[in-house]
């Protein structure tokens, strides 16, 4: 059989519609964030980094490298195992404490990645919980869909940050089944935030648990970088909170945090936390190093929303239509693929201002975009170049403007 | 309703069958591999290893801790996102370049973690060629049963390394659907090798492609480090190998080699590819320099068999029976989770011995065992310690010996 004639064939669908992916190539240059440079077609050249989920640059603050370095020297590379056998180091347990801490919980639990924390732990509660009923938010992550669709629990999908469809959606449930509400609070496509208040009030009385993805807001909301959660001072009544240190904390990795049997019952039970690697110590320690500055310091969060709101007022001035919502992430609109990826490979060859296209599956079809995540050390004239860059293309390209 | 309840209740079960896990809480140290410094009950001492899958300590040579430092210095901690928004780094793209050459294949995609690669490229194997049949070993690792789980395809299990099995299951099968034949090298827990050569040929004659995961087996085998299937001479008859750089490279990650058109399948349709943080520049750096070294040096490969002789000749002396395998692991059945757990925090506490007990889920239920994996850096008296204490144990246990 020709299974590369199989691949190439779906590969082609792919291209014909405008899916097909394009990775660019770059390398990251300490201390020049948001620069780095772009291997492109014909050659190296440095560009401006517009769509970086290191939302505040910690993947280069020297508190961060100083305490990565350091634990490799003094720890290695890697952790020589999986937890269990062998792959336990102190300083996973340090960032487990940290973690626990950040989000006022009991205990916290490290995955390889933010998709196995949500992938291990929503697949092993839909499935080790009798007659289990998840019930989802209809815009989650692929790593919540993924996870509980292994779970092969059953599952119910309410309508995006709908509390009174989520309520409906309870109701109809037989009273005495465990349920999870799982949702997230700051969506990354939409950049819109969930009412978590309301969503936790409703969780609770029908005795659902809930299950609240912070990936996109640890590090950058709440007093001490606890996500929505914290600065709605609602942690404490959510079940479990899931969180990645890849994005705002600058490094990799994945968690969970609960309560100690809560946490203790996925190590237990999660394939995908118990049959793999654990990550480097140097990894828990850069992390761990991020986010006690982040608990500390909350200058990077103000500088990062004046930049977001700066970008916001720029657009606004030049007619660009963005997407209005409450988080640092500002989503053009395009609407279709083939024009999305015109426009950033534009922006890239013309104005050395690299922002991906966003398509499918990312987005539904038909929502194509580009999205800027500004940073606190994108400077003002960044911002504004990004704007007049924007603006030329718009009128070249004939796109529509705002209304005013 | 009471959640902590729920999960209490199962981690009481566990404990009371003697499979609850607790993780020995090590502190690595530079240079000393293998001895680790142990956080214990009575306080932190320093402690040997024997049970790490860090198999020839190279996650603390100076060249693979070098690149690692080197590449922080000059990229920072993380990749900053997704590989298809900004995560793409240089060394992810000569990292992969690096494992399509150590394999002789096309083309390399990297993952978090060797777990996720299985998981990630089976279910998307699995779910997107139509009608596929995947044909998978008794004995594969829960990664690729949970990937082959996910895709939903038609699964066949086939008696562990039973080629005639494997065949007549192939046979049974209509001709024209696609069927992969999904096995290991070197299995983890047993440490027997897979009649690869025979898999190949049986699966070459009923159109079928091969899925082979040699994370036990990379770096540990073949002239360049390639596995078995390089030491084998048949890699280049071999679909999909897929490893790890958790274990002999001694870092993390994980990946598949393969046609490039195979690579871009997995690489455009894969939810657990596509929907995550790229792992650090840093650690694909470090990575590298690991097989690069590996590819050229054949001294650790040479002193690692010599050390696992070692091992099993004066086992043989002391008359401790161990499961006999061409491999480099070296397991000793105890057959029952308590006992295992007594004899491992015995070696512990007695000796400054760590390995860890091996249980339920790792291994099935009445197959616990001590699994010690010797390094090239276990010295001879290291080794001889190990069968002394051992040989006290057994005495003091009235274990049974193995007849000459
Ligand atoms: C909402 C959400 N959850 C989870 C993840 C996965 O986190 P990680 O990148 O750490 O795997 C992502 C993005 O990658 C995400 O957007
Ligand atoms: C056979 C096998 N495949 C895959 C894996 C997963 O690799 P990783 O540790 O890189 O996730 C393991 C062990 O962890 C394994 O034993």
């Amino acid at each position: 059989m020709d299974f590369d004639a199989l691949f190439t064939t779906q590969l082609d669908a792919l291209k014909a519609e405008g899916n097909y992916r394009y990775f660019a190539e770059l390398e990251r240059k300490c201390g020049k964030f948001p620069k780095a440079a772009n291997h492109g077609e014909d050659g190296v050249r440095d560009v401006t980094v517009w769509c970086s989920n290191d939302y505040l640059g910690m993947g280069q603050h020297p508190k961060v490298i100083a305490a990565m370095t350091e634990a490799v020297q003094r720890c290695g590379t890697g952790a020589g195992g999986t937890r269990n056998i062998s792959g336990t180091n102190h300083d996973h347990l340090l960032l487990e404490a940290e973690l626990a801490d950040l989000h006022g919980k009991e205990a916290a639990l490290l995955f390889t990645s933010g998709y196995v924390s949500n992938w291990a732990a929503l697949s092993t509660l839909g499935s080790r919980l009798p007659d289990c009923v998840i019930l989802s938010d209809a815009g989650n992550h692929a790593s919540m869909i993924e996870g509980i669709r292994h779970s092969r629990a059953q599952k119910v999908i309410w309508k995006h940050n709908d509390v009174a469809d989520l309520e409906a959606k309870l109701a109809a449930l037989p009273a005495n089944a465990p349920k999870i509400v799982a949702f997230e609070s700051v969506y990354s496509m939409d950049g819109d935030v969930a009412p978590i208040r309301e969503i936790v009030e409703v969780a609770e009385r029908y005795g659902a648990m809930t299950y609240l993805d912070e990936v996109h807001a640890v590090g950058l909301y709440g007093p001490r970088g606890g996500g929505i959660s914290e600065r709605e001072g609602i942690a404490d009544r959510i079940t479990l909170i899931e969180g990645t240190l890849g994005k705002a904390f600058g490094v990799v990795g994945g968690y969970i945090t609960g309560s100690a049997a809560l946490c203790d019952f996925i190590r237990s039970f999660a394939s995908g936390f118990i049959f793999t690697t654990a990550l480097p110590p140097a990894v828990a320690a850069a992390a761990r190093a991020s986010i006690r500055h982040l608990k500390e310091s909350g200058d990077e969060r103000r500088r990062h929303q004046a930049q977001v709101a700066r970008l916001r007022a720029e657009l606004d001035r030049a007619g660009i239509p963005h997407m209005r919502n409450e988080s640092h992430i500002v989503p053009v609109m395009i609407k279709d693929p083939v024009k999305t990826r015109m426009l950033a490979d534009y922006l890239m060859e013309e104005w050395g201002i690299y922002v991906q296209p966003i398509n499918y599956p990312t987005v539904p079809k038909g929502t194509e975009r580009l999205r800027f995540t500004p940073s606190p050390l994108h400077t003002d004239a960044e911002i504004d170049r990004l704007v007049v860059a924007l603006s030329h293309l718009w009128k070249q390209c004939a796109l529509a403007h705002a209304v005013a």
